[in-house]
């Protein structure tokens, strides 16, 4: 029997029509023809794809499994998520809800190098939440982001990653930010004993990237920001295999979540293509995401998944530092907290500012 | 003053309310930080996206145009589109309609290097029509494949691309399929005089690509299929440039079209980045796409814009030969008919019926 993996779709139908519509979908993430023109045996047997289950949700709603072929695949993200969602994409009435790779893909993807336990071993940091926080805002030159990296350094916060946006722009490249954050966190860190990481943003081709993690591990960096669905997924994978040596924290930019179930792919996918570390838009913050789709997104990120590492739940897009204790009643400890404007509001005041977040992430844990 | 480009978005929203969401976006999109942390000038003047215009559409829609600055982008593809819709893609009240391109940003992605023109060259048909067809189904081998393939070339048919499910299988390795395809081609039109192209499906890494376009090129081809949103823009832009020898004809896959207004993605975005042809779902097919949205698509691909080859627009998805005096009627003969499982469907006939698809494209051009 030919290796199978599952795509799990919600559907908007009607009960009289979902057989159909779930056998169309089967054709059109397989073969894409219809099957009276198919006469090949081995075709017919083995990569037409075919309905496992469909089970009614709410009224007018539900959730079609779909088997389809691990060869057709070929073992390449790119083609996997072709087959998972291509040309459904552009169909209205489906959203990608869930994913259950066979033995073949998770060996092929193989998930994060590091995950929850290596990121809290860099950082020393092993019974309370992690802390995050962001450079911003664009526009500022290399010497002023180094210098709010070095304050929030000295506030003893863990992480410290480039705003998403802070790519290679003329009035900030690459390599002069890198070097200059780096050593305002270094020089910070041999200050106070500390163990913060600056993770400078991705972007560009394979080639940029490839450039990019050569200035980083240069500057004697190991952590990485990373928007998988901005330089494609492809080119994701095959960084998180070649530079197995950094941690990756994932961003969700142009994740337009909508369509694809977000613990599917924020929590999920990007686990598996090896974000050690994922950030997504929490509950009661900028963004729609209910405590729900949180709660499922933070479950899929970590808990045990075949032999694959956890990879660390980031709620992030708003926060406060009011908010830890409530988030940390919610997440647990095996988390890791991103706050940005929430501590760069603070002003003069950022080094004391982040060292209140990281002290209520702290005391928090002592309390339990 | 600082260089800018407009994104222009529809937004759910009351129009109590619309002042403020118009602002919240033009800052999600640039800096991405409450404006009262900002003390910087230059992020203030130059950097912070500002509300070019609020227009009411229909009740509780508005359009919001936002002007965003240049210098952000770095020039660079990954970027931009992070700031047209990186963080605002999560926000379920906002669709990405439209954008207008500052000069810079259109010589820094410069659109087709053959576009509509170029392609009529090759093929050598001026006044009629492209026509186009697929190889399915998926788990055929190379030679099942390159029979298929021969067939449709001697019915006289312009371009046959891979299904753009055809990666690297196991079942039918690229560099074995596209030799064997391209002979079976070539072979055809030494025995007809004719001219179709095979275009060969990229998959993977731009490592991966490189390679699969040096196998294209060994094998004498020059026009390829590519899946921009499967293997991420960057790595589409830099394969269009660096092999500017070849012609692309872009593949809708994962294209998740209703949060981007397919015009815009489909349309303007691919051919900036030069695809040469935009394969996208007819109406009236498999997807849910208007009359409305196909013909402004099509208008998006081909019409002039700024000093950039008009890239050809391929309707598709479910389409028949019968429908062809339809579709001629509608978009005119400045397309590219791609008919696939209804030619597939003829089997032992596939010659005659892609001679028929030829025919009916041709004298379509003859009677006006």
């Amino acid at each position: 029997m030919t290796s199978r993996f599952y795509a799990v779709y919600h559907v908007s139908c009607d009960a009289k029509t979902i057989e159909a519509r779930a056998q169309a979908l089967a054709i059109e993430q397989s073969v894409e023809t219809p099957l009276s023109t198919i006469s090949d045996p081995y075709v017919l047997s083995d990569i037409v794809g075919s309905i496992d289950s469909i089970q009614a949700l709410d009224d007018g709603h539900f959730e079609v499994c779909i088997a389809l072929a691990t060869a057709a695949t070929g073992l390449e993200i790119g083609q996997w998520v072709n087959m998972l969602f291509g040309n459904s994409s552009i169909h209205q009435d489906v959203i990608l809800h869930d994913v259950r790779p066979s033995p073949e893909l998770f060996a092929a993807f193989n998930g994060p190098s590091h995950g929850l336990d290596g990121v809290r071993r860099r950082v020393e940091a092993y019974n309370r939440a992690l802390t995050c926080s962001a450079l911003k805002p664009q526009g500022l030159s290399p010497k002023q982001l180094a210098d709010l990296a070095g304050r929030m350094a000295r506030g003893g916060i863990d992480v410290i990653k480039d705003d998403h946006g802070l790519a290679d722009q003329a009035y900030s490249r690459f390599a002069d930010r890198v070097a200059a954050c780096a050593d305002a966190v270094h020089t910070a860190n041999a200050q106070t004993g500390g163990h913060t990481r600056y993770a400078p943003s991705l972007s560009g081709t394979l080639d940029d990237i490839r450039r990019q993690i050569g200035v980083a591990r240069a500057s004697g960096l190991d952590m990485l920001l990373i928007a998988p669905m901005i330089i494609g997924l492809p080119t994701f994978h095959a960084i998180t295999r070649e530079a197995s040596d950094m941690a990756f924290l994932a961003h969700p930019a142009m994740a337009g979540a909508a369509r694809i179930g977000p613990p599917l792919l924020l929590g999920k996918l990007f686990r598996l293509l090896g974000a050690d570390a994922t950030v997504f838009p929490n509950f009661g913050g900028r963004f729609g995401y209910t405590p729900e789709t949180c709660r499922a997104l933070a479950e899929a990120a970590r808990n045990p998944w075949e032999n694959l590492r956890p990879c660390i739940p980031v709620p992030a897009g708003g926060m406060t530092v009011e908010r830890v204790p409530e988030m940390l009643s919610f997440y647990g400890l095996d988390c890791m907290l991103l706050i940005g404007g929430g501590l760069l509001g603070a002003e003069k005041c950022l080094t004391e500012q982040t060292a209140a977040f990281c002290r209520v992430a702290a005391s928090f844990a002592m309390s339990l």
